[in-house]
């Protein structure tokens, strides 16, 4: 069945859907969200003007075919404009009853605002004369001309938009008046004059009179703004495949404009920001929409549309409640609806009441609708799904579920899984953010979330030195000075600054950069990827947005929306986390009901395993406490960059002999012993998959002059010789070279010195009677001999330290980051008890693509060109990878069923990807700290979708 | 079925080959090569000294446990000994007639020298009397004892060897007597006592006397020898497997040295150097096999045991024609020989003659064999296939075949396919290599066949100095100076230099370094991994064995042995190379019918297509003289190197706009069409794959200040601007950067003008009435789009040029290098006409192996712990990357079923990698063109082993 170049909206939707379904494919896909919410609306019954979608094929067609719209659909187009016009009683250039149409995009996503809008098509200066006549409102007429002249002109043909606006500027200068609705109506007719001029001006040719001509170039422009430069930018941020077009639907224009007993508005059916089961909105009355989107004019809330005397008490409170100025200028702009208009309100406020239920009850979900009145009728234009705060998506579900709307499925499957960390971290304080929306100086990328704000470091020394300072001010009881880390980007050298700074900041990198990737692990705010950042560390000042900024000026990051203020922007700090920490009683945080019996119905539902990657003791129970059950990975060589201890790891590294490196593995023993028995102490009774030693050793070395001083001290050796011994360390691909079990293998004094930290430390926590479940990790693994003999090594230890501590179980794993390891999987897992896919450097090796240098380089370009739909960093390359992964999984479980399997990889705190792992039947995914909610509610989602 | 711990020679063989059969293991698999020869042997009665193997495996289980013997052995060999002494009606310690014994290694390939021997077991003081008893002859006793007390001490207890050889030497110091055979009976009496105390004085205890205390030692010397440092590097250098253990050999002592009826020595059963059809070898009366090895004595030309006066005519003549002294020396060595005793040497040597051809009609090869004649009775002690010289290789086939000893196929399977390039490279003048032997000062790793002499220079620059002025010379009418560039090793801007130089030697690097792979695309003799040789370019001089050796000075290398000779060594041209290149009437080259007729055969039984990689023309004209149907790899990236073309194409990298960058590539075109024009014409009517840039643009850039500036000039751009622009540049880890088709989709102009010069050529030549065939290949696909997308571009160029000419036939295709191309092949075949497999990239993917890191840190390691078994660069990994292979074959040829399917990596020139690659369905390989005659005949042996 192949799909059609239109549909009409009040097109029987089962039967489409019927068509639809063989094909794999949902309405929306077909028609974008909006044909496929207008349709279904329409189906229902719904007053929403009539129209036509042409669907998303088309659009990729007009683009295969060299941006030409495809032949044949002109046809349609036309023959379908016939039906609307019999429907609608109007005609396209009639004067007695003119059909004019708005041309809107509509993607499968939504893309707010990035694609084009053309109003009023159909317009001319003999149809503005008939519906100056018709309508009794000239001014009506010529305005909706001139907002036709200046969209077409702008939108379609690409005319600077002030060029137009002039024109109207001009004669209210000249009138001496401010507001565009006292423009009297001959001189809005002169404004459309002079606009047209400008139109001719430009283009060199007159703006076109036929209605067709205006709707041919409008659909076109609607499919090229698919590829605009925002729109592109907006969905890589979203991760919104590129190659899947946008809808056009072209639908009567209905006015709000038409007079007071007129007017548009956006509605929520439950506040999007808290969750609470009320109409939510903002209402313009005598307004077209853009005039409410684009904030040209004051709108008022939508409870007010039914004018103070017919609040009910909870809307007078919240009217009461508002500023003195907020209330006046409401007050102002409902001032000319008289009372003769204002029964007509309350029932288009009464009608939108049961419209709004309606919709809810109809989609299940919370609704975000744009509706217009034209003299007293209510048309309803748009609904979709509500985007909401984690607060408020928690709230809904809950609510719903106990008022019958949706069963616990739908209330899982209708919160966003990303949007539940915003209920765990600091968030801007809204009206302080607000209040610094000039001090906004960049949008990146937020790459992990949550609030830092700080004064400005450039190096992580910096950092810690004023992490001592503090130490000391706290002893003086003076207030410590929090940083911000601030790198062009960051490296393993920066890890003991990060962890003290309040977030971190970076000029380069995406979301699988360094600092992305520790930031997150941290549970620290970091945003990346600010490219107008300019950073002069040698003078110790920064350059943004025309701004210097100096060590120790204050920013503010936020690490969820990417934003970067330059101030100090007030935080409120999240009472669920606060709740979980134990600082706050669950009585006293009204959310926390919500979350608990919400998290209760995630546990009840999911199947796979979460556990949280974690390398410390407090990112540790910072995972355990959002319902982690274990660690997945805990990476021992970020322990060596705490307190001091790089020079002891530098020594190893620089280790001449056997002799002097057993020296060196002997001296970090203690202190990995030390942190292995805090995080299994604190993981009691859980698995904690230890992985060990895997960067290569190069990366640990000293980068300042300074640092080699100081370990030439220490070593006892020459500087001359230890930076010989470190230039032979230097590798062309490090990434592929002497790293993992490699170095296990030719240095195995490091790993048993690792095996006997851990075994030492669980032998001491078994004494004590707690139940320790230490799990070896070795990374890297190609070839099962590499296995087999580093885990030969590590048992020799473990019979060792096991010898006087009895019932210790410990389980000895791989990690399958190699494609190799994939392929010869069934020899691996006779010989481990556990996979876990490495799936960071599986997808670098499977695609042979370096994270950093590709997203540096050409991977923003590969997703511009649609030669990749999303970043595969990011979400699981489900084809190429993937089929690696099923490989494995299925081959190594045959070879040895007990074979326990998971993924500890980015991608296990990406619900897409966690989708994938439940496909395939794993056992456990492993994530970042701040991501285990995501991970458990995607987890849940999977099993819903697909139970296994 | 499992194995014994001990097999006996006269074991039944057959019974045992039918047990093997079915575990698919061969006779040479459990006995080792040595041990397989001696059963057959034995099992076809010849006359081989009575003994018994301990199978290999009990080698590998030695290791296994700690280099523990493992239990039960000990029991059985000792049974065996009983039977053993059944056999030869001799006892192990009894005074009558004492059992001696040898214990030799003998694994499954041959390491000759390398694992360890020791002889004469059994015997101590009381064994000696009755030896001198028993003979008559007191002299060989203690010789033999002395010899035992020598071998046992340092083979097996590691004394050092030169402690006991003091005693002798002292002795005779002592005599004033000059030869062994002179020293006096009792005085060689005192020389064991004064060996004995050695022996007490360095281990503490004294010399074992019970015989199987020394053979239990011994036993275990010979294991442990498995893994000494010689016999490792002998493997990693013939690609030996490290795992697959030693077998050990208890023979019944026979002796040479029992007077001037014995005798021992070496024979071939024909010529191993020329191929002639007689019997070759040395001999050396009244001697033990040492003394023939260790070149302690004289030894005599085999054919000479009948003394002179019964001579053939052939064989009067070949002594006739040797130099006088070497007559002298013969027949001084024969002197002793009486006339008495010659009748008895006849018979030995008519024997000889019957045992060797029934050995080559038993093993259907030339026999390397050892003998020994103990008082006129002849003994087999260990038979073998000879090891030949690629001419004699191709001879001896053609000849057996003539006598209908073996079959064509028979005779094509006994040619070592690697040493065909021997007969077509120069070689080092054997007289004069013998010469200069003292001037030999390293054997590194021959990493291109052929020989280079010339004057040391250190750099590309001087080397393209150098030939600027041998230009001069030529005009001036004066000899020419050849150059050898010897540097720590070589990059990209190396090559021009590489280019003009006889040869390249290294001091790092393996076979796949950049000078090894390089060299043998350009057929260069290259010598890699010198790591003896210390380099001071700054001085202009290096270092090796101890002589200084100045630029301007002489070295000649051998890039087939390795070896580096401080001297200018005479070379002889390949006389079979000159008739290909039509230099030289076939006429006048006798090995040319027989390579003729040789590669004739081949041709007719190979099935895989042999293309060449070649760059330039004329390696393209290398590869077709020696058989090359087409070229599978012209890498468009070494054209820039040539003829002062690198800074122009520097200027494209350096380019900052699109229209720069186009410039800039416009430039280049006029060089690039030019370079394919001359391939396509030498390649008429071939399919000649051109394979689009692929390395990363950083590779490219200038490295010296000096070219920098040179590059400002030209570019007319300050240099640190160029150097800002080359920066951004850098990536962390090129070999998954931004590279091959990633640069092709992001600086499309770069594509797109090597497309245009690739088909402008084409036409050119077609309008000239020949027959191009190009085949554009894009590198790198990881993602089905990236073809698509430049794939678009270059039909979008191929239809401009061709607009105007007709019949061009070209092919599209895209090399498999990225894991991930293997996984979604099925949706890449139906954008390509062929699939050409980049095992080189895709074994570094696969393994996560960075070639030259993992080559120059932890592979040598790897091989010796034996984590791999043979280095995968070299030899394709069947069951990691050829898995991938196999499955992108399946799975692409299913969904294009027109798809070609071929092999461009270094494998392509490897015997093992070609097996794997005719078994797998490729339809053909490429190999650099010195390996296309390997490449033919390992084609032709795997259809003959495994027909498809």
């Amino acid at each position: 069945m192949s799909l059609k170049n239109v549909y009409l909206y009040w097109d029987d939707v089962r039967t489409l859907k019927r068509e639809l379904e063989p094909q794999g494919l949902q309405l929306r896909d077909v028609l974008g969200g909006k044909g496929a919410g207008l349709m279904l609306m329409t189906n229902a019954g719904l007053p929403v003007p009539p129209g036509l979608t042409i669907p998303t094929h088309v659009c990729n067609q007009y683009f295969r075919e060299g941006e030409r719209l495809p032949p044949g659909l002109w046809d349609d187009v036309k023959a379908a404009i016939s039906e609307l016009e019999q429907r609608t009683q109007k005609r396209f250039g009639d004067c007695t009853n003119p059909l004019l149409v708005a041309v809107r995009s509509g993607a499968k996503y939504s893309l707010p605002g990035m694609l084009d809008t053309a109003l009023n098509l159909g317009m001319n200066d003999a149809i503005a004369h008939a519906l100056a006549r018709q309508t009794g409102n000239p001014w009506f007429a010529w305005d909706a001309y001139r907002r036709f002249v200046m969209m077409f002109g702008n939108v379609v043909m690409g005319v600077d938009r002030s060029r137009f606006e002039a024109c109207l500027e001009e004669r209210k200068a000249h009138l001496g008046i401010e507001k565009d609705t006292e423009v009297p109506a001959e001189d809005m007719q002169q404004v459309v004059t002079a606009q047209k001029h400008v139109y001719q001006q430009e283009l060199g040719h007159p703006l076109p009179t036929s209605g067709e001509e205006q709707l041919m170039a409008a659909v076109e422009a609607v499919f090229r703004s698919w590829n605009n430069e925002r729109a592109i930018a907006f969905r890589n941020k979203d991760r919104i495949p590129h190659n899947i077009g946008t809808a056009v639907n072209i639908q009567t224009m209905v006015f709000g404009n038409m007079g007071w007993d007129s007017g548009t508005g956006v509605a929520f059916t439950r506040d999007p920001a808290d969750g609470s089961k009320r109409l939510t909105g903002d209402f313009l009355p005598n307004a077209q929409g853009e005039d409410v989107v684009g904030g040209v004019r004051k709108s008022v809330p939508l409870f007010m549309i039914r004018g103070l005397a017919h609040l009910s008490s909870d809307d007078r409170a919240r009217y009461d409640s508002l500023p003195r100025d907020r209330r006046r200028e409401i007050d102002l702009a409902l001032e000319p609806i008289t009372a003769r208009l204002l029964p007509g309100w309350v029932r288009v406020a009464d009608e939108f009441d049961a419209v709004a239920s309606r919709l809810e009850g109809f989609f299940h979900n919370t609704q975000d609708i744009e509706f217009t009145v034209e003299r007293g009728t209510l048309w309803i234009l748009q609904t979709r799904n509500a985007k909401r705060t984690g607060v408020a998506g928690v709230k809904i579900a809950v609510d719903m579920v106990d008022e019958g709307l949706v069963s616990i499925e739908q209330a899982l499957l209708q919160v966003e899984a990303e949007t539940l960390p915003h209920l765990l971290v600091a968030q801007l304080d809204p009206a302080d953010r607000l209040a610094h929306r000039n001090d906004l100086l960049a949008t990146a990328t937020g790459a992990s979330p949550g609030v830092g704000a700080g004064k400005i470091v450039f190096t992580s020394g910096e950092a810690q030195a004023a992490t001592r300072e503090n130490h000391r001010r706290l002893e003086r009881g003076e207030p410590i000075e929090r940083v911000l880390l601030v790198r062009q980007e960051t490296s393993p050298d920066d890890i003991a600054g990060m962890q003290v700074s309040q977030g971190i900041l970076t000029v380069t990198g995406g979301m699988a950069s360094h600092a992305a990737v520790v930031g997150r692990q941290m549970g620290k705010p970091v945003v990346v990827g600010c490219g107008d950042l300019l950073l002069d560390e040698a003078q110790g000042q920064l350059f943004l947005q025309g701004r210097v900024f100096r060590r120790g000026d204050v920013l503010t990051i936020d690490g969820a929306t990417g934003e970067v203020y330059g101030a100090d922007v007030r935080t409120v700090p999240s009472e669920v986390a606060q709740v979980l920490q134990g600082t706050l009683p669950g009585t006293q945080c009204g959310t926390w009901p919500y979350y608990q019996r919400f998290m209760a119905w995630v546990e009840q539902r999911r199947l796979l395993q979460v556990r949280a990657n974690a390398d410390r003791p407090d990112t540790a129970r910072e995972g355990l406490i959002r319902g982690a059950r274990g660690i997945g990975l805990c990476r021992t060589e970020h322990l060596f960059f705490q307190h001091d201890r790089l020079e002891d790891f530098q020594t190893m590294i620089l280790a001449e002999t056997q002799a002097e490196r057993t020296r060196a593995a002997e001296v970090l023993r203690s202190h990995q012993r030390q942190d292995f028995r805090e995080i299994l102490e604190i993981m009691d009774g859980k698995p904690v998959i230890i992985r060990l030693l895997d960067p290569p050793l190069h990366e640990f070395l000293p980068k300042e002059d300074e640092h080699w001083d100081s370990l030439s001290r220490r070593v006892g050796k020459p500087v001359e010789d230890l930076r010989r011994i470190a230039r032979q360390l230097y590798e062309q691909n490090p990434m592929l070279g002497h790293r993992g079990c490699r170095l296990g293998i030719t240095f195995p004094e490091i790993y048993r010195m690792q095996a006997r930290a851990i075994f030492e430390a669980a032998a001491d926590l078994k004494q004590r009677g707690l139940d320790p479940q230490p799990e070896v990790m070795i990374p890297l693994v190609s070839v099962p001999a590499e296995l087999e003999q580093t885990a030969r090594e590590v048992r020799a230890v473990a019979d060792q330290v096991f010898a006087s501590v009895d019932g210790i179980r410990y389980q000895l794993g791989t990690m399958i980051e190699v494609p190799r390891a994939c392929l010869v999987a069934a020899d691996i897992a006779p010989l481990a008890d556990f996979f876990s896919f490495g799936t960071n450097d599986l997808t670098q090796c499977t695609f042979a693509f370096s994270r950093d240098d590709v997203e540096a380089k050409f991977l923003p370009d590969y997703l511009r060109r649609g030669v990749l739909q999303v970043n595969p960093f990011v979400v699981l390359d489900r084809c190429g990878v993937g089929r690696l992964i099923e490989m494995a999984l299925r081959e190594g479980r045959a070879a040895n069923p007990r074979l326990e399997v998971g993924l500890c990889g980015q991608h296990g705190g990406d619900p897409q990807s966690i989708q994938i792992c439940h496909d395939l039947g794993m056992d456990y995914i492993s994530c970042d700290p701040p991501l285990v909610p995501v991970a458990l509610l995607a987890a849940a989602q999977a099993q819903i979708r697909r139970p296994r």
